[in-house]
């Protein structure tokens, strides 16, 4: 029973099998193999555009060097106050991006409210100097804490962007999860909503190593082969970062894989609603499940064997979770299965 | 007949069997698993000393942190002035060391000569701030034009080092064929001559992506786990790095790939040797092949299918190569086949 | 009737004076006179120890070189939300500290309230890259809004920041106004209750550009002369800095003119406290004054000539102002006179 | 008889009693200030264009600040090999321009030899992210050695800029001293032979802090604003720079500094060419003066009280100065005296 991570789930054999398939002769080094490009047409396909795409090997990487795309001197990014690239990523968007700021943005269940985004925004005169200056807005789909934006709440917050001249980044570690938990398409949960650039994380959802950063305009890409490369995230064997994108994508693994793993947080949910120890923190929407339960509670689990983090509440739920209690977070992935939870569900009843 | 780059080879059956081997399961991220920790505990063995080892994604990474490791406000490290970092990886070393600088010492064949080292360290006056401050040192092993230091070349480097109080880095991004073409251990090739913090690479040696930042001092590396945060380079399925590593090293592997690497690369020079046509520019030392021929030598070979870089000469070298004549690199590799070297000798005879 | 800011007013006469004195002649640059080392010496003296003192030209330069001199790989500090350094250097500190956060903490009228930093301290676990390091406590004596921590407030943050090995930095932009105010000595109110790295302003206090670094331990300092020169503050014609500290500090001036100042202020609030329109936001502590009015009254005030700012609440204290009011600032400075208030004072009966 | 450097004297009478004169009542911070404005206007006529203009504390800053307006990702500058902003700002140009490179080009007495710089902008291929890309020439004007670009020369570099899409630089540190001796318009020194920006040195020649950036070109300032915020370059009583350039160019006096400066170095020149000991390194084209002399009369010029430095002999006239040589760098300025030239003469007969 490890729900401890999405990352601490292994690589599906598909991929693993495109690594070994793809050991052999010689391919041309630092993104411009055949495979390469044709994995970068793959991309088009599904996004039904020309998009420009990047591989990195991190999402730390990915959601930082979208940053540095769109920095501007004395620049400040909105995202919501629990969004990784505040909280999680050591400080890299802010250094990989030449000194940007992160400006925190308040709102429910880990989504930003757009009234207070409008208010931040505001708050940044033109010409005020000494505040600095606007350079975008960061989204995270599926949150940090699981939940989801609605299509129609990514196309406000772009409208608001886009009155404001700022681009809109898309934090998609776990795009797949969202997608099909929306049961639309790449296209309809980015660009047509005003998404101009995507951290599109693969790692999470069965590869091992897969991240791309996808540019719906080429303009904001324009810099970027500069900025990948002093940023040390130019891959010489690039065609393993393709290997993994070429399977992930063939037959739409990613979605299959997605769709179990938000099942099986949905089958998760579903045990702890049946729980009378535990209680859903709110409403799973994709692989990331939140349960309060007792310190004692969750110290038995441990002890039962279960793998997980006791997470810190955030900020705008602070209160949900009592003295004695605790906030587990648990996440499902490609690797979790049914067995595993129902024995979970075992536990707590 | 493929001689453009190791970087151009795949990756080896042992290194892909081995990520696959590992694919399944669950294991802590962020380099906490067992098998990274396992590894670690082979590079102390293969360095006969307790290390500190940090994986990374990319041979740029690896020298841009060790400079960051060893950064100092107006910071200035020396190297060759045709080394890597540089001439070949973008600026990422300054920028990843927060603005640290490099200056170039010249010497012939790719090799710092230790007198004009001493003359360099010696124009930074301590307390001159215009000029700023020395931070360290940094040698390429094998160098960037396939030679090699001799172990007592090291030693005096590094004396000249601990006279001036700086730290000796080390890019081995061919760290193997260097080690089996010197015969030597590697201990012997690093800390016993006084390096104090190796670049070392796998992935030009038959891994897909393994670098690793290998300290030999604690002292250097006490900040390195924030600096590798903040630089995007902590892999989340960092048991995949782990994996290479596993693979690479067991049964002595890397030494085996180095070998034929090397012993290609010496069959390769025989050959032009016996030439007519082509000429050696300098004696080999590791996997580097370098050929003087005429423009239109070149272009025949390139025509016949042989694939290599026309190469810029080396400054030092620069007189060399003739008019209406070119600077050939061919590097051979693990995937190198002594069948696909004799036909190469039997287009230039 | 100018409160628009202390940076409005221009220099002192003996200030001027002292320029046009030491116009003469030829000195050593880069600091390196006999008035610059008279003037450390004078340091020294005021602060009855031995201190590091680094002559900068900005309060923006100050601020951020301290934080340089802290930082420390994905470094964190922890301000008030309301901080100079977070809100209005545009960026610098994080710049010229090579990539360095800030975190905002709490606290009523411009004050960091203990518990909350606690807290947010405890929130960087130790090894936990994710999140970053602490790397550094900021307060401004006296704050952003005017008030002033009692020395026992002071001693109780450094006390928490020595527990977690943080040093503490004090924007002292307006020092000598917090001084006179406390009515301690400038020891008493650094070093003494644990104060480490001191930006010690004169600029807003009667000189034209006048901004010290003042270590109180000469460890922090060892990079600072690079720092300074990277960060391009290191003055050639230093000797002009010097000779406005000279005068500064002659015959007690500085205290002199934030008494000044201060007496001024405290006036003000009493035609404030007087007045049926105008009412405190809260008790001035130093040489800022707020006020809270209705709009109308503060178009009315500025019409009849009134310089001031209208300024955006505290979050703390947003609630203090109504929907049809505004808060104004209103500083006073060496060159306010009493005639002025007191005409104020005629226009708010 | 100090030679020293044109920074060890102090500031005109006339600027000394500007700020004075402005040192009274309350004016807009931070560059707004009508003064501030005026003096922009004074740029407009001197160099008969609409410019942008802002004010910055050091020379460095200019040059830095420069550099940041022109910074692309991966980005180098070319200038020459013993360019102040390579050999003597402490990084700072690096530091400020977010890990800018730069590029050092040969060329005698000081000056770029054009066909060195074309073949350095070869060597970075479009598109080669490994190189990196230029992003701009830097050239300085009177040189670090006190030599002049001709105007043809300075078309000629620009000319090569714009076939290759690069911005060009110049650091004026000594503009006004280059300026007279070309016995050219500002105008003519600068946008009409290409020179896009340019940092205007008032200091050394007898300001006591006043330094500018001029554009030429608006696109080129459109992020200066927030860089020179972010650089903590923006002053709050700027209008004390404002009263410096006020005063320095009203009625000529700039021009006239500089002539009186000049002046005194082709005094000196003449009693060195007169001289059987010391011999002139190259013919001095604004106040700078080189002189190759025995050791032994350098330390006897020392002992008889003549204040200078012995420099490093540049690069390409590294083989002027024999192995029992010095050479002696000679700087005059606006409080030079022919007196003090002429018992200078005195010493060497």
């Amino acid at each position: 029973m490890n729900f401890a991570s999405d990352n601490w789930a292994g690589a599906h054999p598909s991929i693993a099998e495109s690594l070994s398939r793809h050991a052999g002769g010689f391919a041309a080094a630092y993104g411009t193999s055949a495979l390469d490009k044709e994995v970068a047409q793959t991309f088009n396909a599904i996004f039904e555009r020309e998009v420009v795409v990047f591989f990195v090997g991190t999402g730390t990487a990915a959601n930082s060097l979208a940053q540095a795309a769109i920095a501007r001197p004395g620049g400040v990014t909105f995202a919501h106050r629990e969004a990784h690239l505040i909280e999680d990523e050591g400080g890299a968007p802010g250094f990989l991006a030449g000194g940007a700021r992160f400006q925190a943005i308040d709102g429910a269940v880990g989504l930003i409210e757009i009234d207070n985004l409008r208010q931040a925004i505001k708050g940044f005169a033109p010409g005020n100097v000494h505040a600095g200056q606007p350079m975008g807005v960061s989204i995270t789909q599926s949150s940090e804490i699981g939940t989801l934006y609605e299509l129609s709440d990514i196309a406000a917050i772009s409208a608001l962007c886009r009155e404001n001249g700022l681009p809109l980044h898309m934090d998609g570690a776990r795009f797949a999860n969202a997608l099909v938990s929306l049961g639309c398409t790449p296209a309809d949960m980015t660009w047509r909503q005003g998404v101009d650039i995507l951290s599109f994380g693969g790692t999470k959802n069965g590869c091992w190593c897969a991240e791309a950063l996808v540019f719906m305009d080429p303009a904001h890409a324009r810099e970027m082969p500069y900025i990948r490369k002093r940023s040390a995230q130019l891959f010489s064997k690039s065609r393993f970062l393709a290997a993994q994108f070429d399977a992930y994508f063939a037959g739409g693994l990613w979605l299959e894989l997605a769709s179990h793993a938000n099942a099986m947080a949905a089958r998760l949910a579903d045990h702890i609603k049946a729980s009378d120890k535990l209680r859903l923190a709110w409403q799973p929407g994709a692989n990331e499940v939140f349960a309060i339960m007792t310190k004692d509670d969750s110290r038995k689990l441990h002890e039962a064997g279960v793998v997980f983090y006791d997470w810190k509440p955030p900020y705008s739920e602070r209160n949900l979770v009592g003295e004695n209690e605790t906030l587990a977070r648990l996440v499902t992935s490609f690797a979790t299965t049914s067995e595993e939870i129902d024995r979970f569900g075992d536990l707590i009843v």
